[in-house]
């Protein structure tokens, strides 16, 4: 049984997760039939939402985006969410969703490699389960993440995202979300939107710039072609995104064409979208955002430490590499 | 030339230092030879503090423990602090000190086999580094720490640790700070006092108990074996640590404990003190500590994306794990 553990001294609580020690590793080709492929679904838990060819029965073959509880998650929903708290140790039970998003029947293929349409149809799995997720009692927050590539903490190589969904609102996004609010109260407008046209203005830091998004370099990245891809327009949820078109194009743009420059690598990416059930103000001074994170093994204790990121990539640097690839993608 | 850049969104400095992606690798033996290496001053900056046997002289043969600052900084006294800011960026000039402690002159030493008195002179060669960083005008704070193995993120395998000296306060430090002077204000109390009494009384993860340092799991531990070594009596700082015989014994034994356990591994340690010319009231607040944190290749999209961790280690499991390696180091 899982648990959440809160720090005697700062506010940052950890998952205890003992039983995901037990998990499988599928990251060499061969080493045992993945469970993730069409054809093995009697594997895996049960679906809760797919996206299939006509006539196709639920955990049967016939799919094109598979989403079942994580085999060995993290939360459980069926754990009721209790606290025992003393002046020192906080502690909850491990109350929480944890599922697994596979987006493609197909093992070898890379997530950048999905034609437009159906990575189209991916993000529109990401938004419903999100939007599902959000109305089940007690939770606070869906965190949608990726993580491929083994150096990127990926147990499976076959193509999958991850929610997990949990009853404390992420530190992360208290961060950004306290911040928001302090800038929209000062100057009467969301500062991601400011920074949408800031970025777009002096074009130095861009990676691509569409209709509906744009890609840049953060103006302080903590990692070399850390990448951020923003809604133009003021939207504080990734639930209200109508453009995954363009989104689709875009994410896979920037992907192959970061891949063209570093070879395959490794990243991380994470959506970050304003919390649940949460107050106007918030929803007028957040703007969700997707941080695209290329792996650096360059973590160490100087980073650990003060929480000071050191990048050895200019951000204006990286942006005009990366944009030179992405651009050379246009013919195709 | 680097540069401090907040982040426009939320409170976090990072360094962007494009001249430390030249620096070399030497992790694996025999690539090249190592200038950490006795013999091989000359190819290192002029030292700023050794160790020595008498009758040798600075920058020649001879020294236990050498001190120089790093060939390839993240920040250098030589650039005058300025700060450059509108509305949403703001940056300052990469002004700061990086420096080098070469904790053996003998190559294939790990840290954990220097003999109990060297490891005094290393621990007293932080303590006179440290104290003398905060003499030098505009630092705000010291950062030593220690990268081992090319997993913590070591670009070079010869024993060594660094200190980075910042004209900011770390954001990481700044946390545990403002907790702490929270709860002294409404306890009458340091909570690391606290915590070490609570450790000592439930025992149950506490991995080695000395006379004056307590080595424990944290309760909320982010990472698998990850400890923290404290000093039992109140000291807000290293720089008044008197008892280096009994640390260095301690440091030495849950090392080597833990290498019975795991194996050979990778690891940063991170000593945190409160910062320079500080208040009172956080002298009284605060507890200087040593964490030890073994590399974990599970940092991935979701830690990343909340700040949670997800530990698939039970603490007090570790403990107990961890306790019986050391105990049975006993008979030496």
């Amino acid at each position: 049984m899982s648990e959440w553990r809160k720090d005697p001294l700062v506010r940052r609580w950890t998952i205890i997760a003992p039983e995901r020690a037990e998990r499988p590793y599928a990251l060499k080709e061969g080493e045992f039939l993945c469970p993730f492929c069409e054809g093995m679904e009697s594997c895996t838990p049960k679906e809760v939402l797919s996206v299939r060819r006509p006539g196709t029965l639920p955990n049967q073959p016939g799919w094109l985006v598979r989403v079942f509880p994580n085999k060995y998650p993290a939360l459980r929903k069926s754990i009721p969410l209790e606290s025992r708290e003393d002046n020192l140790y906080h502690s909850m039970s491990g109350f929480g969703i944890h599922e697994v998003i596979v987006e493609t029947p197909r093992h070898a293929i890379d997530f950048a490699e999905l034609p437009r349409d159906h990575l189209a149809k991916v993000l529109s799995v990401y938004r419903e389960r999100l939007k599902s997720l959000g109305e089940e009692e007690g939770l606070r927050y869906g965190l949608l993440f990726k993580n491929q590539g083994m150096e990127a903490g990926a147990s499976m190589s076959h193509a999958h995202s991850q929610i997990i969904a949990t009853p404390i609102v992420p530190q992360a996004i208290l961060e950004e979300l306290w911040s928001s609010v302090e800038w929209y109260r000062k100057k009467g407008k969301c500062p991601f939107c400011e920074l949408v046209e800031r970025e777009r203005e002096t074009g130095e830091r861009v990676v691509l710039s569409g209709n509906h998004f744009v890609v840049f370099i953060p103006y302080a990245a903590r990692f070399p072609f850390e990448m951020m891809i923003l809604p133009v327009e003021h939207s504080p949820s990734f639930l209200g995104e109508e453009h995954l078109g363009e989104l689709a194009e875009t994410l896979s743009r920037v992907l192959r064409g970061a891949r063209e420059f570093l070879g395959t690598f490794s990243f991380n990416f994470v959506l970050h979208n304003v919390p649940y059930h949460t107050r106007k103000e918030e929803e007028e001074s957040y703007h969700w955002h997707l941080e695209v994170l290329p792996t650096s093994l360059r973590v160490a204790g100087f980073e650990w430490g003060s929480g000071f990121a050191i990048n050895v990539v200019r951000p204006e640097e990286a942006a005009s590499k990366l944009r030179f690839f992405v651009e050379s993608l246009e013919g195709e």
